[in-house]
């Protein structure tokens, strides 16, 4: 075998893997050193307490306290176990990453595929009304079967647009195309590499009001976006369009979403992410018609942590060799 | 406008469309002669009654009586509304039609998209397992939320094979191949331009006990598959397969389905038909864990009649110029 000369990096972990992850990740990283979180998190979406360990890393894997991170001078590369980024993604954090010259990569590659079938699902069985079509016993012919089955809208010709275009809609485009669905991209900052027509801010309320039959909201959690999704904005969907949300609950103004459906605007929401979560059991939201809620397991798979510990051994080998990191965000 | 000269048709059609239907069958079939029946059928599901005008028709569309049609001697063409046609599908009839020259098409093309898409629905439904997720309250982070997550398996992967395969097999194989799944085919009569790997019958056994995740049933009703899966079929699959059934109830041994669900040695079922339909509300079917039952909808979606005035407006076109009819069965 041949020895690589490399430098032994101190890796810093503050969650637990099980078993057959914990010996997938020494073996990826076997030259370096593993350091475990004292006070391991529960759940990679956590915020984990301070701990001296990441002051002498120089790497982190998890979701290491922002404080902590300010004081970790050795600190060269943070891999965030999560695709969102809310806790770093501020002026002063990229500037200081910046500064220290400190790279920051997330997992949405991790997340994305999943996150894109969960839409997918949602979609369909908005398109075929599964919550209605399982509770019903209507009998072939009967006036409650003729409505049902009348009321299925097929996706051909539909119109969908993602708000928040990254890897999760460029997956969710992939799987609508065979159905004959249209879809159009709505991003910040369009970089031209789409595949699908990007919606400028000019064109935006136009196509909204007129022509989108869908909207999918995938946007992050930032000041920017916070209630994003408000009053006006229903008011300005065309009628009965149906409202998905799988970014973060902060986007939306839920009152307004839960009037829009209530007055029949929205014919329908399926939500990933509410504020707070989980959703209080008597929130009235809950009761308001057409809106579906899951638990915010949109990016949840089976072996999922396995994803997350392969995914940052293919970016430790890319660190290793210089080469450029996956999903880099800073 | 040229005049194309051609012999006035006595069609004949045993259900009553809507008003916007009736204008494009009217116009459709302007220079023909519209026959309605005395008595028509709610639901093109339907047998029709026996009507004097059939026996006077040169072409048939709907679900006309098999005796009546032996006494209709200048019938040339009958279009059967629906995708089924087991009430015509015997060697007698077969031979009459054959002897009478009298071709037979089904409107298999009309209901098919709707069927593939409803079957996507079901299999990411539970890929996603959208009934218990939809109905879970489970904080971040706690057991039972980690468990869901770990419960979501991919379809990247998984292995697919489709009894029946047609024109939905077809679609539903282009709906799942972006989402890395494997689709193979199993039918009675391999054509060879299937488009996915067939599975001999020397195969199958072997490929279902060891590579099958889930069995997609669309089989036709008939003397040869009545029972089709029963309790020795269900107990050659790999432990934990899925099943779905869109095609018909009676392909299926409902007992050995329920007990075979009942042992967890299928992981869940998803049914469009049963035996009897509605499932009579009381039916332990019903409550056998991971059952999924909705009431043979999974060809229906809005404006369908309109879909199948369409698709016999464009068999007519073919008829009149002697072309070859689409979705021929006789």
């Amino acid at each position: 075998m041949t020895v690589i000369s490399m430098k032994k990096l101190r890796i810093f972990v503050d969650f637990r893997p099980s078993a057959d992850c914990l010996s997938l990740l020494e073996e990826g990283t076997s030259g370096h050193e593993l350091l475990f979180a004292a006070n391991p998190v529960t759940s990679v979406l956590h915020k984990a307490e301070v701990d001296p360990l990441l002051l002498t890393s120089d790497v982190a894997f998890g979701q290491p306290d922002v404080d902590a991170v300010k004081e970790a001078t050795r600190l060269q590369w943070i891999q965030v176990s999560t695709s969102g980024i809310t806790r770093y993604d501020n002026q002063p954090f990229h500037t200081l990453m910046k500064e220290r010259g400190v790279m920051v990569s997330n997992s949405a590659s991790v997340y994305a595929e999943a996150c894109a079938v969960q839409t997918m699902a949602y979609i369909l069985a908005q398109s075929r009304l599964l919550p209605e079509a399982l509770a019903s016993q209507a009998p072939n012919g009967s006036p409650a079967w003729t409505q049902l089955r009348d009321s299925l809208i097929p996706l051909r010709g539909q119109t969908f647009l993602i708000y928040g275009y990254g890897s999760i809609g460029r997956r969710l485009a992939a799987f609508l195309q065979p159905f004959g669905a249209r879809v159009l991209a709505y991003r910040r900052h369009p970089r031209g590499d789409e595949g699908v027509p990007v919606v400028s801010d000019e064109q935006l309320s136009g196509v909204l009001a007129r022509e989108v039959d869908h909207v999918i909201n995938i946007l992050p959690d930032s000041a920017a976006t916070r209630n994003y999704f408000d009053a006006g904005r229903f008011a300005a969907l065309k009628p009965r369009t149906v409202f998905y949300n799988i970014g973060r609950g902060s986007t939306v103004d839920q009152g307004a979403l839960e009037a829009s459906l209530r007055s029949s605007h929205l014919a329908a929401a399926w939500l990933d992410v509410t504020e707070p979560e989980p959703l209080p059991a008597d929130h009235s939201l809950r009761q308001a018609p057409n809106c579906h809620i899951t638990p915010h397991i949109a990016g949840g798979h089976a072996n999922e942590l396995r994803t997350l510990v392969g995914h940052f051994l293919d970016n430790l080998r890319r660190f290793e060799k210089d080469e450029p990191l996956l999903d880099r965000v800073m």
